[in-house]
Order: C-alpha cells, then sequence, then structure tokens
C-alpha cells in the first residue's frame, strides 16, 4: 500500500481552515469547570466534540457520564485492523476567566489579531487538542487511515481528576491502545518544538483557621483574642524561604537529584533569567544559585498559595482565615506522603489560639517518561520534519495527571507535546494561541500518525 | 429655682417607651457609612435625627453637609442663658452588617428578645445615643431645661475621621460648652457601671503588594516567579510574634507604662481569661504573663490584619496580594510615627520580587482624661446614684478619634460612658441592647444633667 502521506499533508491547510472554524465555535463555549454556573456549557462542548468526531467516516463515538463532566469516547478505524492504535488525550474543560477585567476582550468571544486567537481554552487546550482533529480530517480526505485512533476527551482536567480515574478504572477494553498523544504540554518558542518527557504532579488543600466564635470588634479584643490571619501568615510564612525553597520538614526527602546528562539536556531550553523576567512581567525573580530557573520550574518541586482570604472592610478581629496551599512535587515524591507531612506539620506547629481544617485535597505524582521510546522517536522525527530542526527535551513545571494516571491504570506511556507558545498566557488573561504553529502542529501531526503506523515519508 | 429632678425622673418610664420606638425606626435606616450603597440612608439617618431633635421646645437643629456623611448640630437651650452647656457627641453611622448569613435576623429589622433589642447600631450607637435623646424627653416634659445642651451627631465614625475633622475645624464657636458627653463607650456588666477614662488610638493602611504583570500558571513558573501572597504572609509573620507583641522596630518606644495605682484600679475589672475567652469564643487567647487581659486590651497597644485578600481558585500564582493591617496604640504613641515606622520597615525588608505601595492610611491618638474633673465627678455621682454601686474606671481598647479631635480644637474634655454590655456584640453578627440596660441609662443621664447644672438631688 503506497503511503498517503504526501496527498494528507497537501490536504493541510483545508484543514487547517475548517480547525480555525472549529476553535471559534469550541472557545466560544464557556466550559469552566470550576464553576457550577458552566455546568450546562461544559456539557455543550461535550455535545460539540461528540458531534465533531462523528463526522469521521467509520467513527464510533460516546458520551460517558461522570460524577462531574462527560466524558467523551471516539473510534476512528483505521482500513487495516491490524493497524496500532493511538489513544488521543485531550480536555475541553478550561479555567476560569475572572478577573473579567484583565481581558482586552470577552474571554468567550474569539478574536483575531496578529495571526494570535484570543479566547479563554484557546492555548490550553482547545487549540491544540483541534490539531489532532485536523490531523485526522487531511488523513481522512485523502484516503484511509494508517492506524486506529481514539479520542479519550474529558472535561475535569482543570479541577478535579477523580472523574477521569473512575472512567478509566471502568473502561480499560474501550481505551487499549499501543501508544498515547497528549499536545497539552507546549513549545519553547514558535520555531523550538519540544516533547516534554518530564511533569510535575501536585499535593494541594484548603487550610481553614477559626478563631473567635464570631467576628470580634479588634478595640475591644486586640491584644487578647488571636487573629487567624497572623497564624495563617505564620504558617505560609514558615513553608518556605526567600528563595522559595520549601521549609516543611522532610519535604525534600524522596526529590530524584538532577544528573549532569540531563542537566545538560535542560541547559539546551533557551530560558534564561531574561526569558523568565520578561514572560512574567515580575519585578525580579527568586535567586537561587543552586538551580537554573528551567531546572526550577521543571525538575525541583515548588510551592504556590493559590489564593487567601480572610476579614472584611471593618473593624474586626476576623473568625477565621483560610488559603489554598499546593505544592508542584518531582518524581519520586509521593503526594500523599507530603500531605501528610503537611498535616503533621499543622499538628505540631498550630497554636491553640485557632482550631483547623484541612479540606479539598487533590493530589497526583509527577512523572518521566523514556525518552528512547518508539513513540516518542517517530514524534521526534515528525517535529524535525516540520521544523527543519530537533526537537527540545524539555520538564513541563505542570501537572498532567492523566500521564500519571494512563501509566499506573493501563500501563500506557503518554508521549507529551503541544503548539502552545510561552506567552499564551494559559490560565491567565488574554489567553491565546498562536495560528500558524497550531498550523505546523496539523502537519506534524500527520506525520507523527503515518511513522507511528510504520510508514515514515 | 427647686429641682425638676424628682418629676423628671418620674418621666423616665414614659420617655424610655419613646426610645424604644424610636429606636426601632433608628436601627432600620441601614446607615453603612463604609458601603457607597448605604449614602442615601445615611443621608436619611440623619434627617430622622434632625426631625427627633427639632421637637424639643426651642431647638436650634440643622444638618451641615460634608465631603462624606451629613452632620446633625443641634442646640437645645436652659431657661437661664447663663446656665452651662454640654455637648453631647454622638454618631449615627453603623459597621456593614455582612457576612449576612451569619446573622439570625435581618440585621435591619429591629427584633425584641429577652429583654434585647437586635439590629446593626442597636449598641453601637443608635440606643446609647437615644439614652441623651430620652433623658431630654424626660426633663423637658417636667419644665425648663437645667442647662444648655447641644447634640453633634456624624455619620461617619466607624470610616474616616476626616469630615468631622473639617467641621470642627469650621465651627468652633457652634461647638462651645464647658463639658463634653461620649455615651459611645461601654459598661462591664449589666450592675458595673464604668467611666472610660483611656482610649486606644489607631494606625491603618492597606499594603498592596504586586508580583508578576498577570496571574501565571503555577506549573510553568512556580520556583522562579515569587508569589505575593508568600511576601504578604512573611510580612505579616514578621510584625508581631506568638504573644501578639509587635515586632516592628521602635514601635514601643513611647508606650507610657502602666503604673501601680493605675493597675490596681484596672485590676478591680472582673475580665479575667474566662470572661474573654467566653465573650470570644476563641478555644484560647494570647498568653502574656506581663500583662493581664484587661490591661493587654485597653492600655497595651496591640495589632490586627483586619483583611487579607489574594488570588482566586484556579491554578496560578496571582499577580497581587493586600491587606490592610491595624495598629491599636496607647498614649504617648504618635500614629503617623508608627505609620512611618511602618513605611520604613516595608521598604527595607520587602525583596525585590514585588512592587508596594501603602494606601488609604488612616490614624488616631489614644487618649487619657483627668479622673478628678467635675463632669467626670458627676457622672460618676449620677451613676452611683442609678446602679448603688461606684462605676468602675476602665480603659477601653476601642479608639474614639473624637476625644482626641475635641481636645485638640476646643481644648474640651469627653466624658465618657456607655450603656453596651460586653456581649452585644458591636460590629459583628447579632448586635444587641439590652434596653433594662438602657432604661438605667436614661436615668442616669438625667441625674447627669441635673448635677452637671449644679442641682444635685
Amino acid at each position: 500500500m503506497p503511503s498517503n502521506l504526501p496527498a494528507s499533508l497537501a490536504n493541510v491547510p483545508r484543514a487547517f481552515d475548517r480547525l480555525v472554524q472549529d476553535l471559534g465555535a469550541l472557545v466560544a463555549i464557556p466550559s469552566v469547570s470550576g464553576d457550577q454556573a458552566h455546568r450546562q456549557d461544559c456539557r455543550r462542548a461535550a455535545a460539540w466534540i461528540q458531534a465533531r468526531l462523528s463526522q469521521f467516516p467509520g467513527a464510533q463515538v460516546q458520551a460517558f457520564e461522570t460524577s462531574k463532566n462527560p466524558i467523551v469516547l471516539a473510534h476512528v478505524p483505521a482500513a487495516d485492523p491490524q493497524a496500532p492504535t493511538l489513544l488521543i488525550y485531550a480536555h475541553y474543560d478550561v479555567q476560569t476567566a475572572q478577573p473579567l477585567e484583565d481581558w482586552d476582550s470577552d474571554p468567550f468571544e474569539p478574536r483575531l489579531a496578529d495571526d494570535y486567537l484570543y479566547a479563554r481554552g484557546a492555548t490550553d487546550m482547545k487549540g491544540p487538542f483541534l490539531t489532532t482533529v485536523a490531523a485526522l480530517e487531511a488523513i481522512a480526505a485523502a484516503g484511509p487511515l494508517p492506524l486506529h485512533l481514539k479520542f479519550l476527551v474529558e472535561g475535569n482536567e482543570e479541577t478535579d481528576p477523580r472523574p477521569l480515574r473512575a472512567f478509566v478504572a471502568d473502561h480499560k477494553d474501550l481505551l487499549s491502545a499501543e501508544a498515547c498523544l497528549n499536545v497539552d504540554a507546549g513549545m519553547l518558542g514558535p520555531h523550538l518544538p519540544a516533547i516534554t518527557y518530564g511533569l510535575r504532579g501536585s499535593s494541594n488543600c484548603t487550610v481553614r483557621l477559626f478563631g473567635p466564635a464570631h467576628d470580634l470588634h479588634d478595640g475591644t479584643y486586640g491584644g487578647v483574642v488571636e487573629n487567624p490571619i497572623h497564624v495563617l501568615a505564620r504558617l505560609i510564612a514558615g513553608l518556605q524561604d526567600e528563595r522559595g525553597r520549601i521549609t516543611l520538614p522532610g519535604f525534600y526527602d524522596r526529590v530524584r537529584p538532577i544528573d549532569e546528562p540531563e542537566r545538560a539536556l535542560l541547559s539546551q531550553i533557551p530560558q534564561d533569567e531574561a526569558f523568565f523576567l520578561r514572560a512574567s512581567g515580575a519585578p525580579a525573580l527568586l535567586r537561587d544559585d543552586e538551580f537554573s530557573p528551567v531546572e526550577r520550574a521543571g525538575a525541583r518541586p515548588s510551592m504556590n498559595v493559590r489564593w487567601i482570604q480572610g476579614g472584611a472592610p471593618k473593624n474586626a478581629i476576623p473568625s477565621q482565615a483560610a488559603a489554598r496551599i499546593s505544592f508542584r512535587l518531582v518524581p519520586d515524591q509521593d503526594p500523599r506522603e507530603i500531605h501528610a507531612k503537611l498535616l503533621d506539620h499543622l499538628e505540631s506547629t498550630l497554636p491553640p489560639t485557632v482550631r483547623w481544617e484541612v479540606v479539598d485535597y487533590v493530589g497526583s505524582r509527577g512523572a518521566l517518561v523514556d525518552r528512547q521510546a518508539p513513540a516518542v522517536q517517530a514524534l521526534a522525527h515528525a517535529l524535525r520534519e516540520t521544523w527543519g530542526r530537533d526537537p527540545l527535551f524539555s520538564r513541563s513545571g505542570g501537572g498532567i495527571p492523566v500521564v500519571g494516571l494512563l501509566q499506573e491504570a493501563l500501563g500506557l506511556d503518554t508521549t507529551l507535546t503541544g503548539f502552545s507558545l510561552p506567552g499564551d498566557n494559559a490560565h491567565g488573561p488574554n489567553e491565546r494561541v498562536h495560528l500558524p504553529t497550531l498550523r505546523r502542529g496539523v502537519e506534524a501531526l500527520v506525520r507523527f500518525f503515518f511513522g507511528l503506523a510504520g510508514q515514515p515519508p
């Protein structure tokens, strides 16, 4: 059978036009999984994807209910039943667009400007997800598929790993595959394709402190009754130092050291202090003479208080204060062990002036994948053909809990890449995606699909 | 001229019935000065008071515009133009009732239960203010007044001392008086009348920290870009220790020590640790072996972070964090000097990872008044006659900036008392006032007015 690769590549421009149209429709659905008010919007996004994938010949597409938002599962068959199967993971949910006043335009109305499409979810990850659909479109328009494609598209990635975990446990048979692709990682620049071989895990929880039974006049009680905000501030201040190192006892016990070969690989990533300063707009970075910014953001753990809240604009000692404490973890840190250490620390250090509770724990393990695996090498080849240079190998500072989940539940290693750029502002205001990069992404995926099927050009 | 005191006292029951009716009407006006949405309600409260005071024979009542809420000024003349003048200070504004869910009933719908009237402002200070009106009512119904009464009723006490300060500077002539009464302090129990001879001052400001230019994905940047919440936590944690002692350099430099006679006086106040525990509902109090709770709450300075805010429920490093930092001061601390020390501290300790600004400074001096002054002695006599015991002399932990203001601008010492009880929950949910105590308050004020006019029983 002659390869359909050239014909498929020739179809990319048309498939890309359709991608832009699809992306406009999909980002207009505010599928914010962290906000109950958008529950129906999440269902609409799932229905949109179900309908879109159903347009491929022979596709079997189903939506499954979960404890939260539905999961869409599709199987688009190869001509040869014996062809290998690639499982493509994606998520249709997005982060909140709050605070809205930081946006230059409506986050759920796609805006095109200077080769970018601006909208919440444009880069995380509706745009990248649609590159996989467009690659399929380009190939399907040229003839039969060289491999089976399965799509697993969930709606709780930004908020809760549990619905997917339960689904995977219950439907292992439907998810069987030889390889798994996830394009939820990113590039390091428009001309710097990358394969992400490491991910950070996380351990997150909300700590609530309760002081007086109700808000108290701070004149009448100030100096006698402790303010839970003060206790919370001492707690947070005591968990990390001025370099950002975590001071929770035992926190670094299991952190896998960065060896010299890996240090050399990571040093190729062109992100120095100036890059991080520019990209963040921060007045200065944390100082750490031992680890480079790239190492700190990907291969070292970190702590982040996502929110803190207590009190009100009045002359009172508030009755409570709370904060969400998040740790990014690296192999071989165990999120539950880190959480237990935090609980021990609270138990042993919080003063008797407050009662406390810890709620909403969510954790995931970090992951490292084999850079020599066939799927990784096939992808490296496809990226090289498309961009004319070797991809960089990077470790992402973000967590993609599904990678560890699929590895654990199905023994399936994920090949991680993506077509997001560092300035795309995922999770922030004015999120955007670079359209020419998405288009190259479609081209690279067409090559990858053929390469994985054993039909390199 | 025979004293009208007995006849006036006989009128107290009727005047008190009217007080309860008036109080119901006045607390139903949500005159929250801290909330722009209640601007018109503040004007309605001022208009209500203007109308009420205009009902007294010969009363001259005016409302004055200020930069914020209006000030009501009334002069109700004595029969004898040469009689002394008592200036009665009060405020009609109240604190916010937020969070509403902590209330058992609508905070602006008076609820009567078990001798209490529940509503925002019931005890701070619409109820106590109306005891002065009811005392006037009881006396006026019996005959001519033994002294001139001036009422100065403002609407920004809870939020901003500046409108009153400007008004007093501009209208010193209208405010001339021999003595000043303020019933915005409180009793120590229903059978423990008190005269407050000391007040704490305050120095308050909002500190805002700015980190990255916008919220950043905490996976991508965690460990490299500092979170302004972390910096704010370190700042707050570094401003006081676990005993609640303020660690800002130089903070205690001017604190006037508590001498032994005063310590003996304060030790008569029946508020031990158990009292503060019960009243606050806190699981434990701050431990301090050097100063008793009464000393700490009245005669020692304290710090209170009124609110803290930063971040949102998403996986991001927030771009900013802020907190309102409040210090309660004692003589001879200077609020501007304390504020300057805080600014110096910020300047020298905040890291380069954040930019910062300090806004909305408000400060006032603490005060101590002469316990031997004639008005204080006249009030002590009136309280003794009414409750059958000597009043306690206490130092209030709250600030009443007007006391220092009238002292500075008019050379007028304020005699401070009140009919609020410690469990009234001023500034908190389910604020209430004890009606039998208000009634005794009316009786005591009738006696005080005659006593001050040189007509003791």
